[in-house]
């Protein structure tokens, strides 16, 4: 959880109340539980019992179900794009491709509950808010199709289909959370170079 | 739904009975509530409602909640490794690559439901269950493991690490079916033939 994702529970403002903190562990507990349960078999009881928090007050810290997943879908997309804004980008497409994959790699690691809701919680959002999350996916798709696209004018890179070499580098960099584990054979530095490897070339760099 | 998830309910075998197409309707509708909805969200009861069988009678053709998703998830791995072993390989690692590669894209294609439960609904199988199912995910990855083997063994593809060029292979492929449509710009064909392209490229041949 991200402590900006309390700023979006107006009611949660009352400076050193315990809603400071009450927030964000509901937060928390919401991320883990629907991870692992799923959205549908989570009740709002049960992510007020996780935390300690009388079923009843638990709308003065967070919205409902529908909000909360969708909160925590739109921080962690706020989060990956402020985060890529904030990266050292590199001079040129080939250094930003780079920067890119490893980049995705090692912030979606860093996030497997997250990264889980997002991609297996999006039939569950309804519409307008299905719509906000699309637009910021595409957002960050559009980072990497602009550098995708860059390198090819340029002639650095040699692609049939920018468009769908965005969409192969996204599913091949993110399908890493699908089996990574800690105590693995290889380090997280390991991994992102083999995957800058295939990357590269599979953009005929 | 293939015919094959039928035999696996020997209750429903009563020939010229009712449940030789009942069992495959309630498999059918079990299977696109299951994609639409989630596993969680769905009840037993609303899959014979669906079809028009009287709840108390629904065990007649088909098992309880758990047994189901195990069913489909299972025969769409059975299918999967069937498909492939009926498909015509190649002669060589560079031409094995190829024909994966697009049989991969093309059945997966086909079947959006089954694809996407197989992916979702890993964490609601019993652990037993689990087991068989990671086995077969894993028999078929070694499919692929075995083709880039063979291919860096001859020196035709060059891999820093075929486990996770078998992974990454793998994801890209899969992905096609997270935002393709059928009223795209680009044909199937001409999908797998850009997803060769970059294949090729990102092993090195």
């Amino acid at each position: 959880m991200n402590v900006r994702s309390y700023n979006l529970c107006p009611m949660a403002r009352t400076s050193g109340s315990h809603s400071d903190i009450t927030g964000p562990r509901l937060r928390a507990a919401a991320q883990r539980l629907f991870a692992r349960q799923g959205y549908a078999a989570v009740s709002m009881r049960q992510i007020a019992a996780e935390v300690g928090v009388q079923a009843g007050a638990l709308y003065n810290y967070i919205p409902d179900k529908q909000g909360l997943l969708f909160d925590l879908m739109k921080s962690h997309l706020d989060d990956l794009i402020a985060a890529w804004q904030a990266e050292a980008k590199g001079q040129n497409p080939l250094d930003a491709l780079e920067c890119f994959t490893r980049f995705h790699i090692r912030f979606h690691l860093e996030r497997p509950d997250a990264v889980f809701i997002a991609y297996m919680e999006l039939r569950n959002l309804e519409p307008e808010n299905f719509a906000v999350i699309e637009d910021l996916r595409k957002r960050y798709e559009t980072v990497l199709e602009d550098i995708l696209r860059a390198g090819k004018e340029s002639g650095v890179f040699s692609l049939p289909d920018t468009k769908l070499a965005t969409m192969a580098v996204i599913a091949m960099l993110t399908g890493v959370t699908t089996w990574y584990r800690d105590d693995g054979r290889l380090s997280r530095d390991r991994i992102e170079r083999i995957y800058w490897n295939m990357v590269r070339k599979a953009v005929g760099a």
